[in-house]
C-alpha cells in the first residue's frame, strides 16, 4: 500500500485532532499526499438514543478538555468555543507521551479494519472480546451522533458542509472542495480523528488504535468531509478527563508527525507503533520546566529549515545552531547562464534559446490583477524619472536633450528592451553616473568648441560596438565577480541619490516659492508689490492709475474707471518690472509642498507596511498594499486639489519637437567637428562602455538574484545586447542614453510578487516567485509614450507628492539591503542586537569592519560622484571588485560566505573544504550513531514519576 | 547542611555552563540564595605544563562546542567568542538528558569533598582507583590553567577581576563585587562549573560530578569570582565531542533547575541524584520534530507565572493555559482603605494617620533626576492646560474668570492638594465637565439677572458642605463600585475631549491665521492691503501719498519724501479700516502651525517608544525616553525660532489684577443677588456635589490602581475633604474649580515609574512602582505660580506645540486603556487578534458586545456633554454605575471577571465559588497524582533509540 502512494508527492504532516469533554474527541488525519482535519465539538446533547444520553448524563460535569484541531500546528477552541487559538508549536508534556505509549502497548490496536461506516467499525472493533456491551451501545452511540461544528469564520457554510456529508468515499469530491477551508488543504489529505472521554462504568481506561483498510468519510467528525483513516477511542473512569486530554494531545501530535504516519500506514504489528513512538521521542526537543511560560504559545517558525527534514531512520540534526538558511554560497551566480561556451556569441545564442522557450507565456503570464497595480505605480514613477532626469539633463546640456526626449527616449528605448531583452522586468531610464558623464562631455565640448551631439554621435557608435564585441566574447560571464558587497555598494549609492535627489528638490522648490519669514501680521498693510512699467533709472513721474486703484477702491462699483490692473505676466509682457516688499515672496505654497511631501511618504511607507498589520482581512490588506503608492499619490492629490492652492505641478511636454529649436531629429555623423574626432572618440567610449557594462550588470545581476526565485532564468548577454543596439539610436537621434535603472526595476519586481495562499494555519505564506512577464513594462513605455497626449490628467498631480514617492522608493531600496542592517548595528549595544544568522557565526569586530570598509567604498564613491573627478566614476565602479577581491586578505573565507558572497575562485575551493568537513561531520555522526555511550543493549530504564 | 540555609531567601535558579572544545568546560552553580556562572573560554592554550600540551594537541583539531552561560536562561557565545547570545530557553534533546542520567548512574559522582582548591579536589577525586594516572596528570594540567575570558563588553575589567581571583575563599569580597555583571545577581550567588572535553587515551567517556562541603573560590574559572560548589567533568574519547557539548549543555541545565539544585544540595547517594533526574524529566515539556527550527532561540517568556512556581515533591500544572495574571479579581479596591469603620470621619482619620506615616519620605524619596523630569513635563502640561481651560472659561464666563484666575487658582489649589492630600500624585485641574457646568451656570444668570460671582459662591459654599458630609459618612466607601467598566467610559471621555480639544484648537489657528486658497503666484501684483483713512460712505478724493509710496518708490531714496506707511495697529489706531485683497489672510503661519503641531506629536511619540528601541544603550534610551516631552517641546521651538516666523506663542498673564475689571479679589455673599438664592443654589449645588465626586473619585481609583504597586496607599476621603476644602476659597476668590485631572495625573504617574535594574540576562525589567513623592507637584504649582514672572522666556513656546503635547497625552490616555484594545478588536479578523488572555477565556462575541456597549455608553456622554442636556451629566456618570450593575444580567461573571472587576456582593460569590472551584480541582489533580495509568509499580520502560 505504500508503494503504491509513494509516487505521489512529497507527504506534509498536516492534521487534526479534536478532543471533547462529552463525546470526547480529536480528529486526527495521516495521509499520503497530506494530512489535515476538521474540528468537530459537541457540547450540547444532539441525539437522543437512550444509551448516549445516560453517558452524555453522567460525563456532563466534566467540560474541561478543549476541541482541538492540528494542521501542521495546533489550533484549540478558545474557552466558549467560538474563536480558533493562534496556530502554535504543539507543546506536550513528556509524561503524556509515555502514557501514550503504555496506551497503545496495553490497549486494543485494530490494523487494516475493512469498514466503511461507523457501524461497521464498531461491530468489528468490538470483536476484541475485551469490550463490555454497555460500552460498545455507549460508543455506538457517540460515535453516531452528529457533532455540532464550531467555526469561527460562517456557521452556514459549515451546515452545506454537513448537508454534504454523506456523499462518502469520494474523496476527490468537488462539492466537498466548496468549503473554504480546503484551500488551506493540500489535494489528498486525510483526516485522523482523536477522541478521549470518560465514563462512569468503566473500571479502567479504554484505548483503541483503528487503521481502516480503505479511507472512507466518516460523515461529519471533522470539519471538512475527508476520508478518515485513523481513529483513536480513549474512554476511560471519571476524574480523568485532563490526563485523557493531553494523551489526545499526545496522540495528534504524534500523528501530525511524518515519520509516524509512514511508520502507522505500514505497520504490521502493535510493536511497529511502539518502535514509531520511540523513534518519535529520540528526536524529541524538551523545555526545562519553571523556565518557561506553559501559557505561552510558542509561535510557528518562520521557516522550516531544510536540514529538519527528517527520513525514516535519519536522525534529527544534534547541532542546535542549525539555520533555515546557510551562508549564501548557494546565492553564486553559477548557473548555467554564466557560464562560459568559448563560442563567439555563444552566451547570446543560448540566452535567445532559453527566452523564446517563454515569450508566449510572457504575455500570458500578466492576466493578474497585480499587474495593473504595478503598472500604475511604475508608470508613475517612470514618468517623474523621465521629467527629473530630462530636467536635469536640460540644465546640464543647455537643453540639447531635454524632457521631450527624455520621453521620448524613455518610451521607445523602454518598449523595445521589453520586447527582446533577457529581463523584461528590468526598467531602463537615465541613470545618475551616465548623467554625471554628460555633464562633463557638454562642457569638454562647449571647452574645446566641438559640436557635442556629434562627438556623442562617435562615442554611443563606439561604446555599442565594444558593447557587441563584449557580448560576443561573453563578458557578462565577470558579472560572477560582482558580490554582494559590489552590489551593495552600488544600491546604497543609488538610493542615497534618490533619497539625495528628492530632498534636494524640495529644497529647490521652498527656493521656488520663498516664504517670507519675517512677515508680521500688524505690517500687514506695508505689504504689496506693483509693476512698475517705467524704465529704471530714468524719474518718471507716477503712473498713478494702478497705485490709485490698489489704494482707494472702496468698492468694486467705483473701480470702473481706473484701468485694470495688470498681472506679473502682463507687466514683465509689456516692459515693466515688479516693485514692493512682498515681490520676493510666494505665500504658503512652499510649506503645503513640505507637508504633501512629508505626507505622502509617511502615507506610502505606512500603506505598505498595512500588509503586517492585524486590522482587515488578508486579502483587503493585500490590495491596499500593493495599490499603496497610487493610493498614496491619490490621496495627496485630492487633498491637494480640495485645498485649492497653486502647487507646483507635474507638467508633461505636449509638443513633439525638439527641446532646443537649434537641433534637429536626428544628428549627422560629420560636418561640425573635425574628421578625427570619430577615431579620438575611442578614448571616451571606453569610459562609457565600463560605465555602462557596471551600471547595466550589477543591476542585472540584482534583479536576477536567487532569492527572487525567477523561473525564466536571465539573459544577461541579451539585455546586453539591447543595451548596445539603444545606444545607437539614441545616439543618432540625440536622446539620452538608457541603462537598467536599479531603484525602479526593484519596485517593479517588488509590485510582481507572487505568495501562496494555500498554507495550513501557521504556516507563513511562502515567497513563490514573480510575475515575470512582459506586458506590465510593455504597457509602462506606451502609457510613457502617450503621456504627452495626458497631460490635462497628468497636470493635477503636485511634484512634492511624486517627490515624497522617490523618497520613499530610496528608502525602500536603501533598506532592503543587508548593508543597511549592518549598519544599524554599529548603533546597538551587542545585547540588543537581533539574532541575525551572520551574527551567530562572525564575530561582531569582523562584522562591524566590513560595514565600516563598504561605508568608506561609499563615501568614496558619493564624493567622486560629485566633484570633479567624476570622469573616473566608472573605473571606481570596477576597483569596487578589486576591493572586494582584497578583502580576501583580511577576512577568512568563512566570514565572507557570511556577509558577502564567495567569489568563483575562492568559492571552488571552499566548497570543496566544506564537502570535505560534511562528510567527515557526517562520519563522525555515524560513530556517535552507532556508539551510543553506556549502552546496555538498547534499553535505557527511566522510572516515570 | 540544608536547613541552615532555608531561613536565607527563596532561591532563584541562575546558573552558569561553559563548555569548551579544548578544555571541554561548562561552569554552573547552584547556591542558596541564588545561582549564577561567568564563562571561562581557552580557545588558545594558556599554560605549559608538559601533561596538558599534549591533551591540548591531540585535542585542537575538535573545535565545536561553544561556550556557555546559564543565567537562568542560556546563553552562548557566538562563534568567533566575542559575544554572547540572545538569552533563551535552553532547548534540550531529550536523547542528551537520558545520557547524562546514565552518566550520573555510571560515572564518578563525589559528594560532600572537602577540598579547597583544585589541587585538593583532583587529589581527593582521584582516590577511586578508576583514575588513570594519565588522564590524572591531564585533568590537573587542565584545570589548572587559566581560561582567557571572553566578554563583549569591557575586556580591561575582566582582567582586573582575573587579578583578583587568587584571593580565595572569599565569597563576599568586595574587589571582586568591582565586576560589572555581578550587579545582575542577587548576593549570595554561586557558581557551578561543567567542563566537558575529549581526549585521545581514553577508550570510554569518563564523567565526575562533585559536591564540595564548602563552596570556595576556584580561580577564574568563571567570569566573576564567585564561590563554587558543584563540578562535572565529562572527558571521553575523540569525535564525540558535540554529544559531549550536549550532555553538558543538559547538565547546566539541570543545575539551573530550582528543584535539581535542592535535590542536588541534599543528596546523601548517586541515587538520589538519579531521582532528581527523574522528577525533571518527568516535568519536561516536549516539542515534536520537524514542527520548529532549531536554530529559532525560545526567547524567555514576559513573565513566569506564579502557578510554575515549582516545589520539591510538586508537580508542573498540567493546563496549558494557566497564565501570569489571573482574572482581575485582585484588581479589586477591597483594600483596607475603603473598609467602612462605621464611625463618623472614620474613614479620614485612617487616611490622615496612614498618610503622616510616609509624610517625612514624601519628599526624601524625591531625591532622583527622573523626578526633574517629570517636573519639566508636568510643569508645562499643567501651563498649557491652565490656558487653554482659562481662555476657554474666559469664554464662557465673559472674562469673570480668565486666564490669570485660572493660573492662580491652579497654583494655589495644586500647591494646598500637594501638601496635604492622600494622594500627592494627582494634579489638579479644571476638568471639561465642570467647565461645561460653569459654561451653563452664566448663561442661567444672565437670563435670570442675577449675579453669577455671588450665585456660585453660594453654590461653591453648598457643595464644600455636602462635601464635609460625604467625607464624615465614608462616601468614598462607594469607589469599589466604580469598576473597569465606569473608569474606562470616563476616561475614554476625557482623552476623546484632549485629542477633541487639540484639534479643534488647530482648527481655530487656521481661522486666526487664514490661508488664501486661491492665491496666484501670477497675480502678486494684484494683492495688496492699505489702510483707508476715510469714513466710508464719504467718498473722499484719494490720501496719494501712502498708496504713491507703494507703486512708486523706485528705490529707497526716493523713498524720503512720501509720509511714512502705517502699520494695522496705526491704521485702527487713527480711525482707519483696511482696503484690499490680501487683508484677510495671513501667510505661512496655519500652515507651519500644522508643520510644528503634526511634528511635535510624532517626535514625542516617537521618542517615547524610543525606550523599546534597539539603538543605544539601555541608559540613554529611558533618559531620552522619560524627557521625551520636553525634547519634543525643546526642538520645535528651536525650529519655530529658527524660522523665526511669528506663530502663535504661550502668552502668560503678567500682572496680578481680575481678568475682568469689574470684579475684585472677594467675592461677597450678599448684595447683587435676591437673599433666598443662598437656599435655592442647593439645587444646582447637588448637581455639581454629584459632578464633583464622581470626576474626583473616578480619577482617583484608576490613579490607585493595584498594577502602579503603589506602596503608600490611597486617601479616597482625605483627597475629597481637600477637594471640597479648596471648593470654599475658589469660591470666595472667584476662582475655578479644580479636581483630579485624570489625564495629566496619569502622565505624572507615568514619568515617575520606578524598574529593576538587576536582572538576570532574558529576565524582563520588573515594575517596582511609582515614585510616590509631593516633591514634584508643589515644585510644579510653585513654578506654575511664578509662571506669571516668566513670561519672557514663556513666550517663545508656540501653541501648536503645546496642542501636539496634549494630543499626545491624549491619544497615551486612550492607548493605555484595555477598552480601547477591544475597540481594535472589532477591526481585527478573529485569526490575526493578538494572543489577549480575557480572548482565550471569553467567547469574541461576548467581548465583541461588551466593547459595543463601551461604545454606545461613551457616544452617550459625548452627544451630552456637547448638547443642552449637559445640565445631566453628573447624573448619567452615575448612570453608568448603574448600566455596569445591569450588565450582570447580559454577562456571566466569569466573563465579567476577565472583562472588568466584578462590584462588590458579586465578587464575594464569585470569590467563594472559585474557592471551590479550586479546591474540586486540585482534588482531581489528586486523583490523578495518586492513581497513574496502567502503572506496573512505578516503572515504564521505554527504550532510546
Amino acid at each position: 500500500k505504500w508503494l503504491r502512494h509513494s509516487g505521489q508527492q512529497e507527504s506534509e504532516a498536516v492534521e487534526h485532532g479534536e478532543s471533547n469533554e462529552i463525546l470526547g474527541r480529536d480528529t486526527a488525519e495521516p495521509g499520503p499526499s497530506q494530512f489535515w482535519c476538521g474540528v468537530g465539538n459537541a457540547t450540547s446533547p444532539c441525539c437522543s438514543c437512550a444509551a448516549q444520553q445516560r453517558c452524555l448524563k453522567e460525563t456532563q460535569r466534566y467540560m474541561l478538555a478543549v476541541p482541538t484541531r492540528w494542521i501542521k500546528f495546533e489550533e484549540k477552541v478558545e474557552d466558549g468555543g467560538e474563536r480558533w487559538s493562534v496556530p502554535h508549536v504543539p507543546a506536550l508534556r513528556l509524561h503524556s507521551l509515555f502514557e501514550l505509549r503504555t496506551c497503545l502497548q496495553e490497549g486494543t490496536v485494530l490494523l487494516d479494519l475493512d469498514a466503511h461506516s461507523f457501524k461497521e467499525i464498531i461491530a468489528l472493533s468490538a470483536q476484541p472480546d475485551a469490550w463490555e456491551p454497555e460500552l460498545q451501545d455507549c460508543l455506538a452511540a457517540l460515535l453516531l451522533c452528529q457533532p455540532l461544528h464550531r467555526t469561527t469564520t460562517a456557521p452556514l457554510r459549515v451546515l452545506t458542509e454537513l448537508s454534504l456529508a454523506p456523499c462518502r468515499g469520494t474523496p476527490g469530491n468537488t462539492a466537498g472542495l466548496r468549503n473554504q477551508f480546503k484551500k488551506k488543504l493540500l489535494p489528498g489529505a486525510e483526516v485522523a480523528s482523536v477522541m478521549v472521554g470518560e465514563v462512569d462504568f468503566l473500571k479502567k481506561p479504554f484505548p483503541v488504535f483503528l487503521r481502516l483498510r480503505e479511507a472512507v468519510t466518516l460523515g461529519s467528525l471533522a470539519e471538512v468531509a475527508l476520508p478518515s483513516r485513523f481513529l483513536f477511542i480513549l474512554l476511560g473512569p471519571q476524574a480523568k478527563a485532563k490526563a485523557y486530554h493531553e494523551i489526545g494531545r499526545a496522540m495528534a501530535t504524534l500523528l501530525t508527525d511524518e515519520l509516524f504516519q509512514r511508520i502507522a500506514w505500514q505497520a504490521k504489528h502493535q510493536e511497529d507503533l511502539i518502535a514509531g513512538i520511540d523513534e518519535f521521542l529520540d528526536e524529541l526537543t524538551v523545555l526545562p520546566p519553571g523556565k518557561w511560560d506553559p501559557s505561552d504559545r510558542i509561535p510557528p517558525p518562520h521557516c522550516l529549515s531544510s536540514s529538519n527534514k527528517r527520513y525514516p531512520g535519519g536522525r534529527a540534526p544534534t547541532a542546535f545552531d542549525g539555520s533555515c538558511e546557510g551562508p549564501s554560497l548557494a546565492h553564486l551566480h553559477t548557473s548555467e547562464e554564466l557560464e562560459r561556451t568559448g563560442r563567439l556569441f555563444g552566451g547570446l545564442i543560448r540566452d535567445i534559446r532559453r527566452k523564446a522557450y517563454w515569450y508566449r507565456s510572457d504575455f500570458s503570464d500578466a492576466m493578474h490583477i497585480q499587474c495593473l497595480s504595478a503598472v500604475l505605480y511604475i508608470y508613475l514613477a517612470t514618468v517623474t524619472n523621465a521629467i527629473t532626469f530630462g530636467g536635469m539633463l536640460g540644465d546640464a546640456t543647455a537643453n540639447m536633450q531635454g524632457v521631450l526626449e527624455s520621453f521620448l527616449g524613455t518610451a521607445f528605448t523602454g518598449f523595445i528592451f521589453c520586447l527582446f531583452s533577457g529581463q523584461p522586468l528590468t526598467i531602463l531610464s537615465s541613470t545618475g553616473p551616465v548623467l554625471v558623464f554628460e555633464r562633463l562631455l557638454f562642457s569638454f565640448s562647449e571647452d574645446y568648441g566641438l559640436d557635442y551631439l556629434e562627438f556623442r554621435l562617435w562615442i554611443g557608435l563606439w561604446v555599442a560596438f565594444f558593447g557587441l564585441v563584449l557580448v560576443a566574447t561573453e563578458a557578462s560571464h565577470l558579472v560572477q565577480y560582482f558580490t554582494r558587497f559590489t552590489e551593495e555598494g552600488f544600491c546604497a549609492l543609488i538610493s542615497l541619490i534618490f533619497i539625495y535627489d528628492s530632498l534636494k528638490k524640495m529644497l529647490s522648490l521652498a527656493e521656488a516659492f520663498p516664504i517670507n519669514w519675517h512677515y508680521q501680521t500688524d505690517d500687514v498693510t506695508l505689504y504689496s508689490c506693483t509693476c512698475n512699467l517705467s524704465v529704471p533709472g530714468e524719474c518718471k513721474l507716477p503712473a498713478t492709475a494702478p497705485a490709485h486703484t490698489l489704494s482707494m477702491a472702496p468698492g468694486p462699483s467705483n473701480n470702473t474707471l481706473s484701468p485694470p490692473p495688470i498681472t506679473l505676466q502682463q507687466c514683465l509682457g509689456q516692459g515693466g518690472h515688479l516693485l514692493g516688499s512682498s515681490c520676493p515672496y510666494v505665500p504658503d505654497i512652499a510649506l503645503l509642498s513640505f507637508l504633501l511631501f512629508g505626507g505622502t511618504f509617511l502615507c506610502c511607507t505606512t500603506l505598505k507596511h498595512f500588509k503586517s498589520s492585524r486590522y482587515f482581512p488578508t486579502g483587503f490588506r493585500k490590495l491596499v498594499s500593493d495599490f499603496s503608492i497610487i493610493l498614496a499619490i491619490l490621496i495627496f492629490c485630492a487633498i491637494d486639489a480640495a485645498l485649492g492652492l497653486e502647487t507646483p505641478k507635474l507638467l508633461v511636454p505636449s509638443e513633439l519637437k525638439p527641446t532646443n529649436p537649434m537641433r534637429g531629429w536626428i544628428v549627422f555623423p560629420f560636418g561640425a567637428n573635425p574628421w578625427w574626432i570619430c577615431l579620438a572618440s575611442v578614448v571616451p567610449a571606453i569610459l562609457v562602455t565600463i560605465l555602462i557594462f557596471m551600471d547595466q550588470q550589477i543591476t542585472a545581476v540584482i534583479l536576477n538574484r536567487k532569492e527572487y526565485k525567477l523561473q525564466k532564468g536571465a539573459g544577461f548577454h541579451l539585455d546586453f545586447l539591447c543595451v548596445s543596439l539603444l545606444m545607437i539610436v539614441t545616439s543618432v537621434m540625440g536622446l539620452p542614453w538608457y541603462v537598467s535603472a536599479t531603484v525602479i526595476s526593484l519596485a517593479h519586481m517588488d509590485s510582481l510578487r507572487k505568495e501562496s495562499t494555500a498554507s495550513a494555519p501557521g504556516e507563513q505564506p511562502e515567497f513563490l516567485g514573480i510575475r515575470e512577464q512582459r506586458l506590465t513594462g510593455l504597457v509602462v513605455f506606451i502609457l510613457t509614450g502617450v503621456s504627452v497626449f495626458m497631460a490635462p490628467i497628468l497636470k493635477y498631480i503636485p511634484m512634492p507628492v511624486l517627490y515624497g514617492v522617490f523618497l520613499h522608493m530610496g528608502v525602500a531600496a536603501l533598506n532592503s539591503i543587508q548593508f543597511t542592517d549592518r549598519v544599524r548595528l554599529l548603533l546597538m549595544p551587542a545585547k540588543h542586537q537581533p539574532d541575525h544568522l551572520y551574527l551567530r557565526h562572525v564575530p561582531l569586530r569582523r562584522v562591524h569592519l566590513f560595514t565600516f570598509i563598504q561605508l568608506l567604498c561609499l563615501a568614496m564613491l558619493w564624493v567622486i560622484k560629485s566633484t570633479a573627478a567624476a570622469i573616473v566614476f566608472p573605473v571606481m565602479l570596477l576597483a569596487l571588485v578589486g576591493i572586494r577581491k582584497a578583502l580576501e586578505c583580511i577576512f577568512s573565507l568563512h566570514d565572507l560566505s557570511w556577509l558577502d558572497n564567495i567569489m568563483p575562485a575562492a568559492a571552488r575551493k571552499e566548497a570543496e573544504g566544506k564537502l570535505h568537513r560534511k562528510q567527515e561531520e557526517q562520519e563522525s555522526n555515524a560513530d556517535e550513531e552507532s556508539e551510543l555511550m553506556y549502552r546496555q543493549g538498547r534499553e535505557i530504564n527511566i522510572s516515570v514519576n
